[in-house]
């Protein structure tokens, strides 16, 4: 299928350069295509970078691959009429420096935000509880481990569901309604203090039952 | 050693049993003792129950085991002047039905206002991830999975440490601070949505490196 992935971060392109290798038509949406094109990292990129404004054309799958603090800036100027948006942000807010708080919580969270932003978008929330490096390449820890699947749409949440399970993630947990992409999003002030202890991003949880 | 574990619900009483088990003296603190033998699943407990004045009188560790919303409440009773606090309570707030909200997250946790309530004692977060079989029987689930302790005092974290490893935990990740406790604490909002969808608490979550 046709994939946009939002931002052209190390999120972003690792997300692309994934989906493309599991065989789906990608696109990368940015600002300016042509100042993204003068960054180092996307010098020698062979990804289609085009506009926010162009990413939606077509695609049947969009990604929110941007920082929590712009993911509602950017997403305002892409298409998302009918589309699935699987979002994969994290509200997090750096600017006390480390470890980052939440800017949304508890009662609320970033998806849900889109989603009301969004009322014709599909919004299903995953992979935002992982590095990049994993959520693209799940077999690269030592184990099987789990990964999430929110949203109230449920042929969206199938179709997200399908992409994980290509790019080779095996032990899938659907929650039937998007409000418990605030779950996952609240796990995120314990991965970045393990992040600290472990000394690495690469590690994911593997539910035990 | 003498435990004290405060709080007679479900998680009091099957941590206590189980500090037994191991070989500790334990007795339980409870507001009024008297009242609390009329309970159906205290007339033919052997546990010794006593006042929260009484329950820190020569303890050498004292549990919180009560629920989050009263703790500050029920611990203002107990002498923890130079004792090790494990707290292994959540600040869930069920005043708006399930699933709960947080009492206090992000910026602080409850573990921060019993420290802040009680300078004179040593507090560790720890176990408060777990459901309460699991707590003290961490080999019922089908792999072992991972615990953490958080505190400011080393010699306080060696102490829960030990405990947590007599009662059969061996990957034990440890924070070498008290707000570490925020992560932690912020991990039951996942957790309660986990219990829906699994249908079972007796999960736990195991890092995979």
């Amino acid at each position: 299928m046709r994939i946009a992935v939002i931002g052209t971060g190390s999120v972003g392109r690792q997300l692309a350069a994934g989906f493309r290798r599991i065989g789906h038509d990608v696109v990368v949406g940015t600002r300016d295509p042509e100042t993204t094109k003068q960054r180092e990292e996307w010098a020698d990129s062979d990804l289609a970078l085009v506009t926010f404004g162009e990413a939606g054309d077509g695609a049947d799958l969009v990604v929110n691959a941007t920082s929590g603090d712009v993911s509602l800036e950017a997403l305002a100027e892409v298409d998302l009429d009918g589309k699935v948006l699987l979002d994969v942000s994290n509200p997090l807010d750096f600017s006390a420096g480390f470890p980052p708080t939440l800017t949304v919580k508890d009662t609320d969270s970033l998806a849900e935000q889109i989603q009301r932003a969004h009322p014709e978008a599909r919004v299903v929330k995953a992979l935002n509880t992982v590095t990049a490096a994993v959520m693209v390449d799940p077999g690269r820890l030592a184990e099987q481990t789990t990964i999430f699947v929110a949203g109230d749409d449920p042929l969206a949440r199938e179709s997200v569901r399908q992409l994980l399970s290509d790019l080779g993630w095996v032990d899938i947990v659907e929650f039937p309604t998007l409000d418990a992409a605030r779950g996952l999003e609240m796990w995120l002030p314990l991965w970045v203090r393990l992040m600290g202890a472990l000394g690495t991003a690469e590690f994911n949880l593997k539910l035990v039952r």
